[in-house]
């Protein structure tokens, strides 16, 4: 399996990201290809003679860096020699199996949807994240990629993310869910409604039926279906009012009694952590070529050894072979 | 100005209720009427003779109470006799200008949307809720009446919750934001970018252009229009995710120094307080024959007595003829 890594993307790049890279080269069998993109020069001077002469690592010349503020549509048009478009060119080429980074999600997400080839089956690629709860992540998909799907895209949707549920989550038989506005079957849009019918009929999926977004916080499903602009609109809420929660809390414990605030400090730091949008688990991108991975921006070595191992992992189960036969097995295709 | 109350309605009802209704009574002019609604013998009983024989106080009699964990479209079914059902049916029939209630938001508005005539120029009528924020509430609209709407029928919402704004809100020039997934013209579904068009066209209307779900916390508009599936998908996160987040935060707490949350307590329920979904400033439902207003389920005889100012005052500024004069001078009518 080639398996490439953006060396330049994440809060810790370049040195963590490669750390990473080395700490997991043990998992990976002769035959394996690690392929670490960013400016050559730097890559080889970080590695030191010993990791640059390993057969498993190869490295993928990218000049330019793509920052986290960048403007990801922008960046992806304009800096052609950044390490997350010479790395998502790379998987368009059939130049890797697997692209992983730690850089500006949108810029990696755009990339993805304008270069990659969507597999056969997929009309549409999706977004997919993982959203925290209290008892445990549930996969959100589609999560802005799609924003006027058709009622197949939804339907790919949730067999793909239960295949990826199932081979990178070790969720025995995902539980599908579909956002909707209400659980009884007179509620919603046109589209809830077609989609509803389609997944009803597909006995391969466990499909648990309309779930309100209310009650998504308590985990009702492994997987959550949605249309990308709803999708996108949830993931921003949850973004927008975690921020503006954790000022309101600083505010009024602050005013309430001022040494709160300190004891509070590494409460609201976990929680910060565990609910920050760069913190989901990374977004993947659902139906393409290549298996697609952004982990955390704050990922240090663990974060992507932990990465390139589900992603090897994965690709010994052939995640997106599976994913393909599933979807040649749609009662609606 | 006829002025119906649901006296069943709420946490503190009938008792609270009643007294905010006779509270209010000194800011009422000869003429205007509050109409109390529920059991007439309770209200009598409840009012004394002094009250009942006040000018100002009518009653209608109900038998039925919905309560608030009934389901909102069986209880509005099957409850005809309900406080609810027979104040909605009141202003169907003009016995009533305007309707207040601190009773089930969902019976209320399936009464509402079902039995009162829509404003002319208004093709379907839109719940509006008030969010808070750290800067103050905006208005959220459509909350969930209209879930397939078409473009002229977001741009009524904006005219009307325009007017609801400036009328009840006191804003002088509300700020109008649609809400999309990004602030670039070219993002979002062909919805969002003809309604763009059409409030662009619009020069009465103060439209700041697109929103982003993430930002909306910041307030940067005083009135947010989108569709009513997103906009209820938008309410029930805050909902669930504010649930969540407390529950997580008290766990965390708790486990971090147990002595912590005794602290925290306080300072937590009054942010629970701001920001419980029975607590956002009630619902109203725009475009409809009467004025129509939910307050707090938990609103006591304070609440009561200002949401019976509050649209005695948008009475005297003819709230609904204002609308109805706003839509119809729209470019695109």
């Amino acid at each position: 399996m080639r398996i490439a890594i953006d060396a330049m993307g994440g809060d810790h790049s370049p040195d963590q990201i490669i750390q990473g890279a080395l700490d997991a080269l043990p998992s990976l069998e002769s035959g394996d290809e690690l392929i670490l993109v960013g400016p050559e020069s730097l890559l080889r001077e970080k590695l030191g003679t010993d990791a640059v002469n390993n057969p498993l690592i190869k490295l993928h010349d990218a000049e330019e860096v793509i920052s986290m503020d960048d403007s990801p549509v922008e960046a992806v048009r304009q800096k052609r020699k950044s390490s997350i478009v010479k790395m998502v060119k790379l998987a368009a080429a059939n130049g890797a199996d697997a692209i992983i980074s730690a850089g500006n999600t949108g810029a990696l997400v755009a990339a993805g949807v304008l270069m990659l080839k969507a597999l056969p089956g997929v009309d549409r690629p999706g977004i997919a994240v993982h959203i925290p709860t209290a008892h445990g992540p549930f996969m959100l998909c589609d999560a802005g990629a799609n924003v006027q799907p058709k009622p197949q895209h939804l339907l790919q949707y949730a067999v793909a993310a239960s295949v990826y549920s199932q081979v990178l989550g070790h969720v025995a038989s995902p539980r599908v869910g579909l956002l909707n506005i209400g659980a009884e079957p007179e509620k919603g849009t046109a589209l809830v409604k077609d989609v509803r019918e389609l997944m009803q009929r597909e006995t391969d999926l466990n499909f648990v039926g309309f779930v309100e977004a209310r009650d998504m916080f308590n985990k009702p499903c492994d997987v959550l279906i949605t249309d990308g602009f709803t999708g996108n609109v949830v993931l921003k809420v949850i973004e927008g009012l975690g921020t503006s929660f954790m000022q309101i809390i600083k505010k009024q414990a602050k005013a309430a009694k001022p040494e709160l605030l300190a004891d509070l400090s590494g409460v609201l730091r976990a929680i910060e952590c565990q609910y920050d949008h760069e913190e989901y688990g990374g977004a993947m991108l659902l139906g393409v070529q290549a298996m697609f991975m952004k982990v955390h921006g704050s990922a240090k070595a663990r974060g992507i050894c932990n990465a390139v191992k589900s992603v090897r992992d994965a690709g010994r189960h052939n995640i997106n072979a599976q994913l393909v036969t599933r979807l040649a097995h749609l009662v609606a295709q």
